[in-house]
């Protein structure tokens, strides 16, 4: 099951410190301009090494499309991709190979394939995610010629967290500083944070909120391909994903009917709603209004500090640490988040159209 | 999109006012033993009409299943069934089938279709759930015999929630009150607090959380099939959910990862967890420990008393309160959530096996 | 896997002697007017009993829609159906309980399943084209609306064919026979065929042919959904069928490239094409032209005459024969053909569209 | 739609003169040794310039595995990998960019697509299949070890065809001749018709049959998951495909039900068929007999003599021919259908097991 999708689909393939990562995008519209600058630019955003913040880890990511695109347009041919995996130091895992790291997936996929590839995660490594902003670019410039924007941002790290809505920031503040965090103040919070957090060998989770403007009313299902429930797969797809809510989310039950009803008026002839409490969705189909959700991530599982734990014959070692570390993921993941909802949003626009 | 799941699924069909609900559910294994008053239990678990704190619809309920079982055994048919609509009142509707409700999908639907049934919600109503109820069971039936036990309670209603995890509470208090939480003291406060907003002709939202026992490692799909990714889909398919966590979910963020990895140890001879902070997933895929998580429902939308609104053509009315109301949707989701749940590991288990 | 098609769905159920058949057809897009006479009227041409020619079998047959039509019109909700099966003699079955009849799905179903519901073949019975003709009829009702009609008929019974193409006959004639062949010199060969065939207690089979008009350019998808695939698919799952081509199929050997591609010329000022070997679909899409295949069917398993087998026991038996007996399934799989036909066409409508 | 199968999947990419062709193998089972010099013997089998009767286009087709398999073993992990093109010629279209050559896609995919990659015919390129050759050799080392072996030949080609059924003759001569025909004096033949045909820069069209040897009983599901309803599909989608039937397929009409109903008998203990003409399927399901079928191919539609047609604006125009050309594909149909064949196979040993 590495396939995401029903009309624009995503399959995805590459380890950690295989050859390659990459994926094929079926399904994409024909005729579509795709400008490779910017498909790079969101394959920057997520790359390792960007601020001192993140992983040190050295990828130029660079994608290379072998299908699917013709004199710089799309062809309705599926769009096969690579991107090089350079920084490969398999060697660096053999004395992984039988342990189980607490919290990582190896015991899980020992269990599950009764083998496993040691090296940095092998398919379980982030290092997947690659795909999924190549093919949410790819989503994006759709969904842009269509008025439909995504933007996603950090709105919690550890336990610094910001108290407003989205509609009290301005979300192009995002990309101004390391952490992706729309308010200046809490930015340098949460950086003094992951910073002190780093220092310790620790890592920290956090909270992405993401907001869809100009989607129609009409998307998503009833009953078994409800948008919020397509948005929610979609999310906690993602490495490291815990939770996810839409609209108030996990405060609704906090209101009672009459508090977050949304009450339609007449906005001089047309119909309109005086708050938006069901983010933007009802009985699982888009309303026209905003689209915001948000995606809780746990701090990472590789510490930079020595961990008990135990190898595949139930002897207790300490796990050494060493090498590379993400101390947070949550500025890595703010692209990623708008990545799927890309995905997502761009199957259901087919879909319906 | 009315079918859920991949070797094991549901379809289902059904509008809250039409002659009957149904579905077809596809993939049962063969030679499974149905008992039908196991099944039926089931669907009274969900049955309006229970107690006095839902709704005064009063339905039957009764399953009939028309193929799949021969003997009381399954045959590995597909094992389609309906249950009728007894309670129907068409009548009741004729003054709203131009106006949009509030928070309901009145509006999403007629923008989607351009045309919509107006009785009762028509497939918007959360009787379509008494499909999964139906499937959930039988999908219960087999997982008992591989001895995967499935049970939910209602951990918070409006601003009354339980404070501890799963483990702190004897489930097997659930049923014995109208609210379904394990917590007597806290029951006895919800129920009046739903009573309360009963007479006040408004509704509360709540938390349902749910245990999974016995599920052995290796159910779930890296990527794009994670086990959590698939339970979230589940869980946020039912009316009125709002959000999903699993593990410590939005409360992982306050860990580091020194605090919430689950180290291994060695228990006597057998690889075990000292925590379990995962939520028994690790990378999409089951550990073997318990699996829990939360749904979050909002109140539902449906009030007994006046709101203002508009109708199709725009103009402003008042929404006359009247008929049935169910206050709280919690205490009948309990069962919903097991049933999804039911359905969704089932399914994994097939396909792992 | 008891579901057809992507977008425009049928997930059918039911056993020939269980207490109904019945599907629910799920995609189909809001707002079409469903004529019930003209859906009983596609169910009625598959009925069994309609001529001496066919099974004496006597079923009403008479659809029962249970979700998704609102004042006559579909609302885009999955529609549930049911059609009963009233002519129930399950004990006419209990001495073929545990006897395999030759080329019937009773071993198979035996070797899958481990048990079967021995009543009338269970699932492997043609009762369950039933649904098919309902769903199709929908899609047709559909098509129709959008100028695409279909049309098919018998084009071989036994050693007895049809010389020409499509294009060589008045297809309106096909209804005006009991075996639906549209050459009435033929037509009259093929019942004399059958009649002496049933006499022996034998069965015979044949060929349907069929030829879509009014599709559009466009439909279909290059390499893994080529529109003649799923034609093929959806004809194979038809019971009996053995093959399935298109164009000139199984001819297409005996002719060079030079003689049977299909020139195009400028048709004062369209494109057109000087022939149609093809049969409308190029690089698996479809052209404009006229969509033409054909089915071959063997003759039915189920003799009025004693045959050697064996019991679940290899114990060798002589298979009694006794009761009712179709010696010809070719007149009974016109209607069948063209459903399958239509609700493939309709997904790719949608598809496209 | 570029993904096949449920379980055992692939999806490919690649047009015929980008830089690469390539694929992705999902579901493979972990722990599976891979032969890479099967692997490229597969592929070695399909690639042009084998012979003197196939197409001049030189390749050496290289296939590099970038994920899935790690220390010679796969792990479960998608199995991403390329093929490069290395004989590219984009020159050689830029006077067909507005031709449609007569039965080849260009009319359809303009019509579809609204444009379309013009070299070699891009993604409607026969080029396409090198990704199911690799993912067909997966499929077959997972098979041998299943103790499922099979094997295609050319049955007939032009108006030369073998007499007999698949039994009569040594399958093991298929790859001593050219043509893939294990009849020496048919093969002779054959080769002398290509000759010939290539001569008169025409081309020719033909049937591969196929034997799938070693499937246990109860492969393949009833009603829409048909086995040989997969195993159509599956042939339908190799380029050039006209037809396909299985057992007596197309022949079937001509017997009654007491001539080829295949009696069952107690062989030694054993319950064993004293005939075929099932095709190793019935009811859908395998019966542990052997599988066969036959896959009808045309001419290739590229000829190497002038042709009329037309330009996208309808002008009429002579196509001139030039440069490489197959005459025949069925030498190198064999090996794709092997290769389907086995996807197809092992997706339903997957499925049931």
């Amino acid at each position: 099951m590495n396939t995401f999708g029903k009309l624009f689909t995503l399959t995805s393939f590459g380890e950690s410190h295989g050859p390659a990562t990459g994926g094929i995008i079926d399904g994409c519209p024909a005729g579509v301009a795709i400008d490779m600058d910017c498909i790079q630019a969101e394959l920057d955003r997520r790359r390792p090494g960007q601020s001192s913040l993140t992983t040190s880890r050295r990828e130029s990511d660079r994608v290379e499309f072998l299908s699917g695109i013709y004199g710089g347009m799309t062809t309705g041919a599926p769009i096969g991709f690579t991107v090089k995996n350079e920084n490969q130091h398999s060697d660096d895992y053999n004395d992984l190979k039988d342990v189980y790291r607490p919290s990582h997936a190896d015991f899980t996929y020992q269990m599950k394939y009764g083998l496993r590839d040691p090296r940095g995660g092998g398919r379980s490594s982030a290092r997947e995610t690659v795909a999924r902003c190549v093919a949410g670019a790819v989503a994006k410039t759709v969904l842009r010629q269509k008025g439909i924007s995504i933007q996603a941002y950090a709105s919690q790290i550890g336990n610094i967290r910001l108290d407003g809505s989205y509609t009290d920031y301005d979300l192009n503040l995002t990309e101004t500083n390391a952490v992706r965090c729309p308010d200046a103040q809490k930015a340098s919070e949460m950086e003094a944070l992951v910073r002190k957090i780093k220092g310790e060998g620790d890592s920290v989770g956090g909270v992405v909120s993401c907001v869809v403007k100009g989607a129609p009313a009409g998307l998503g299902e009833p009953v078994f391909g409800k948008l919020h429930a397509a948005l929610g797969a979609a999310m906690l797809s993602i490495n490291a994903a815990k939770g996810f809510d839409y609209g108030d989310g996990f405060d609704a039950p906090l209101f009672k009917g009459s508090e977050h009803n949304d009450e339609f008026f007449n906005d001089n002839g047309n119909i309109s709603v005086r708050s938006n409490y069901s983010g933007g969705i009802q009985g699982g189909i888009s309303n026209g209004q905003d689209i915001y959700f948000r995606v809780a991530f746990k701090a990472v599982a590789t510490l930079l500090r020595e961990q008990k734990t135990v190898d595949k014959n139930a002897n207790e070692v300490i796990l050494k640490a060493r090498g590379r570390h993400d101390p947070c993921v949550i500025p890595r993941a703010v692209p990623i988040v708008e990545a799927m909802a890309a995905i997502t949003i761009l199957d259901f626009v087919l879909i319906e159209n």
